[in-house]
């Protein structure tokens, strides 16, 4: 791809999927500027983006604050925007932050991008949460919008901004729907980070993985290397056919497989089941996997890591590297704490 | 319609949906308690509920400060959620603004409704506008969401708020998505209103209407006395079977048509035709008109008044309260000073 001496600017560089792209990018040639302002909370961490600190250039701002670097802005050529909040449970307590950075900050941000870059690419993270419960499987992009909280209004809001902006010549945005996403960089010692992220805490920790009911949900996890993949396509692409793109995972699999799979290739922790508890019954959503063939068709992308294989890359790199992985920010621990016990965050998301 | 003595609170109360509706709901025996800010731009105007200014209960807080005024929620039978920003223009002068009044404080107000008043039956004033350009005609409740500026996007935000919360039980929120609305207590003194308002005003004014372009598209826009009675109906329905309702009006007419009853109605004035301002076709969405079946079958509306009727009727009352509905506000004016044209009001939106 044709990311030689391209000037990229990547919000949320510090977080999970940022950094990675940022590394990938990095790699290709490209000259690399991350945005972050490590709100706590978020999943940003130093630690990341350590193989190549010398060669990524750091702006620790807040996109809110857009204004004060809008000259990089200006210089880029494309633009990841994965800067964001995903946690469903922090956004029911505390939804009006959960608006301040998913919603208003992007507005703030993609206002200057317009000013300082017009018809600038930008490929902005987004989420398959907002299709709720799933009418159809799989899940194409013209399902129908009905999140199940804060964190999904607040996403598809500021995906409409990229829409809208595009529809009216502003900028050249796409956004990519990603369903649930693992690998090396997740912030495992965040709460609330979806099951995945719990796993992956507990097999490195040695502790037990629990299923809320007979696990028969199904879930298409995806890799992350997969994803980035499908940031630089989209991000390289001469003209973008569409401006909507599911992303998801080479198959589906029930949650039930996902843990046992989980807990082997950790060498063997026990996978225990337990009823589904009652305040997580009523944002449950069943079964989800996506229809991914717009993607394909048009961008040439498709996940290429099974989940065997993305399991066992992320256990040795999180083997490797735990003590940067572990660490719970106060306040989160004190958020976590005040609300719902700490298997909350094994929620299917 | 069984309101005798029921509490009803109205949000947006002054403005001119709301003003008719609570107007109404006081002749039908409820007792009404209007909530409105009366912030620049929005239309509030205390003169709207003259005739019964002793008889309904004014709050004169935002309802983004719901808190102050729980105990008022707690005591509603039924919500009537009008506040808001309407105009096109001002949000994309202004977009964090109309983040704030169309989102935010939408927020924080239902926030308090879920506590003070679990499960309260809200009918929510959403608008057409989030459709954009119509996929094809006429437009029913399952037509895309492709709004054409940030107002549209806040909205929109504002709808999901009400169907997600709705979804999860803490709420029992309708939307109804209204095409445009005409009639007596229009703001005709704030621009960007909307065609509709522009021409109501200029005709009892004497001044000449502008229609852009041939005038070709077509619009069913409704009198306001049939859109209270859609907001009645939502509101005293023992269940809602759907969340989302279109409100439309009788039919379709080419704004050419709409322009030429205009002139007739006020005794003749002239209109002129010009081209389509380069500035307008980005936004322009072509013509529109409503799918309105599903109300109709399952709450039982339909739009009574026909067009010659609702305009005799909206020039009457305004020839004779019109010192009432002139004075723009400095601020306002000052706004539209500084952007387009006064005739870019006569977008038709």
């Amino acid at each position: 791809m044709g990311y030689q001496s391209r000037n990229v600017l990547i919000t949320g560089g510090l977080g999970f999927i940022g950094s990675n792209l940022a590394l990938r990018a990095a790699a290709l040639g490209a000259r690399v500027t991350v945005v972050d302002s490590s709100i706590e909370g978020c999943g940003a961490n130093l630690h990341n983006l350590h193989p190549a600190l010398d060669r990524i250039r750091l702006i620790p701002l807040d996109i809110a604050q857009a204004a004060e670097f809008a000259a990089e802005i200006g210089k880029a050529d494309v633009i990841f925007n994965l800067a964001g909040e995903i946690s469903h449970w922090h956004s029911m307590q505390f939804p009006e932050r959960d608006l301040e950075i998913n919603t208003f900050s992007q507005l703030r941000f993609l206002n200057v991008c317009r000013e300082a870059a017009p018809g600038v690419r930008i490929i902005y993270a987004g989420t398959r949460q907002i299709y709720g419960v799933p009418q159809y499987l799989p899940v194409d992009e013209e399902h129908p919008i009905h999140p199940v909280d804060f964190n999904g209004v607040h996403k598809y809001a500021a995906t409409m901004y990229h829409l809208m902006l595009t529809r009216a010549g502003y900028l050249d945005a796409a956004v990519l729907r990603l369903t649930n996403v693992y690998g090396p960089r997740m912030a495992l010692h965040i709460p609330s980070q979806g099951f995945l992220s719990t796993y992956l805490r507990r097999i490195i920790l040695g502790q037990p993985l629990e299923v809320f009911g007979d696990g028969a949900q199904l879930r298409d996890v995806v890799y992350v290397d997969d994803v980035v993949e499908a940031f630089l396509l989209a991000g390289d692409c001469p003209k973008l056919h569409s401006h909507t793109y599911n992303v998801g995972g080479p198959q589906p699999l029930p949650i039930s497989e996902i843990a046992t799979t989980c807990a082997r290739t950790a060498g063997g922790v026990p996978v225990t089941f337990r009823p589904f508890p009652d305040e997580l019954k009523r944002i449950d959503i069943g079964s989800y996997y996506t229809d991914w063939r717009r993607i394909r068709t048009e961008l040439g992308w498709q996940p290429r890591i099974g989940l065997e294989e993305g399991l066992r890359r992320s256990v040795e790199y999180f083997r490797r590297e735990l003590q940067h992985y572990l660490k719970v920010a106060p306040e989160i621990e004190a958020a976590t704490h005040s609300g719902p016990p700490l298997s909350q965050s094994a929620l299917p998301q």
